[in-house]
């Protein structure tokens, strides 16, 4: 359950990168890098952070030639890479919160605080998309006004250590952050809950 | 007193962090985000180049904390973060100082040679500020025509390890190398020298 | 041989820095510091990313040293920084070549799979471009329609491992790998292949 939902999480994630590569008039070298760097950027760079090694995409190649083969599709079939939006805030919120509770929960094995650990959660989830709209020389997304994305993985990671505070087996509370992330990410974007300041 | 220098420098990067991330009308993410970026990217890419671990601000909590309630109060009371650039010139002056010198210790204490501990001592000093300029979509200012920063920063690793090598305490040694960057700094910004080139 | 090409591929991916930090008005300190990163960043992210130590520019500060005699020459003879992009063609095929099989081979030893391993040699070839072209606030131009460049250097890690799997030597095998990857890159130049996609 939980390799599926990171399979999801990382394609989810690849295909936001196509999609902006693309809206870029880039090729497919650009394309495949971009989608590479969405999917694993915030993965790299907490394991770089907390000195883990190897990295999960280097340990396991399959991921890789996964998002090649997707990149490739992208120029075959362009309309597949025309995905609306809508259809992807679900998978998008599932894939943010497994990546930040994954994340909180590698940087808690490493020894570190709870607030770092909560932090480099969040980076692991949001940091893909980050570096993604940086290459594509945009400010990034994640920075400007979104219904709560950053803010709920933050919130689902302290949620998690919360749970294993207070005894939780680790696998029942990795699910509860995950559905923690997504509720408050899906909640928001019904509600129109945003963090404050921004234009 | 270091300590004191320090917890000064983490502050006032956060805050150039701050104030540039609202220029650019970013919400509450950002901020933080930008302001953890400038107060700590200097370090951390000195960190992943010597492989040192753990990262400072991974080990010490306390201040990523700190930028997290600075980041609220600039939300709280916008005025404050309508700093003026000129009353932020001597302790970023500060900042600079001690993270070079600091970064050009670390990197001789990992055993590089002294070339690469004054580069890896500058990139300290002003890589968190290259990497809030590139998020937020500017050409790095360090790099256009400002009065000697980066050049202050480099002359002043060589003078503290110049007196390393003359027999000088450690301590003292930091102390001279700070006051170099600091001097050197506050100089060019009063007599307008500028590093060559540049429009 | 090698380290005569390595030489050569440093200087080059260096001008390309300088050139460029030029064309965007910099000073000194910026047009050293993108030519640093332009030389430097491919090689950098690789040893991140497979945990390998002392980086290769932290190991030899005479390459740090050399860039910055570069960088002042760009000032005192403005002129040399003007050389026509096409006298750099066949010395950045080289370095492209130099760095992306030299990467692939460090990527193999440190264990990765054959996949990985050319995904990591290509990016030692081309990130150093990719981070000079952000820094400078540029999409990437290796993303976006180039004759095949990065795909050469695909192309040719894949030659590499090849030639190494059916019992070549690793000297022949890294040197065949080079020429491929430099072949394929003038022929593209040459006869106007590209990848598919782009505007």
């Amino acid at each position: 359950m939980l390799q599926f939902i990171e399979f999801l999480g990382i394609i989810t994630f690849a295909v936001s990168g196509i999609v902006e590569a693309r809206r870029k008039g880039m090729d497919l070298v650009g394309v495949y890098t971009v989608a590479l760097i969405t999917a694993f950027g915030g993965g790299t760079l907490r394991d770089l952070i907390i000195d883990r090694t190897p990295l999960f995409w280097v340990a396991n190649q399959g991921y890789a030639i996964l998002i090649l083969a997707l990149s490739f599709g992208a120029f075959l079939f362009p309309g597949l890479s025309r995905v609306s939006e809508r259809a992807m805030l679900v998978p998008d919120a599932l894939g943010l919160g497994l990546f930040s509770i994954a994340g909180a929960s590698f940087a808690l094995d490493a020894g570190t605080s709870p607030f770092i650990a909560a932090l480099l959660g969040t980076a692991t989830g949001v940091f893909g998309g980050v570096m993604r709209d940086v290459i594509c020389n945009e400010i990034p997304s994640v920075f400007r006004n979104r219904y709560l994305y950053a803010t709920a993985a933050f919130a689902g990671c302290w949620l998690y250590m919360l749970l294993i505070a207070v005894g939780l087996a680790k696998d029942p509370a990795i699910f509860s952050g995950i559905a923690g992330v997504v509720c408050l990410r899906l909640v928001a974007l019904r509600f129109g809950l945003r963090t404050p300041g921004g234009d």
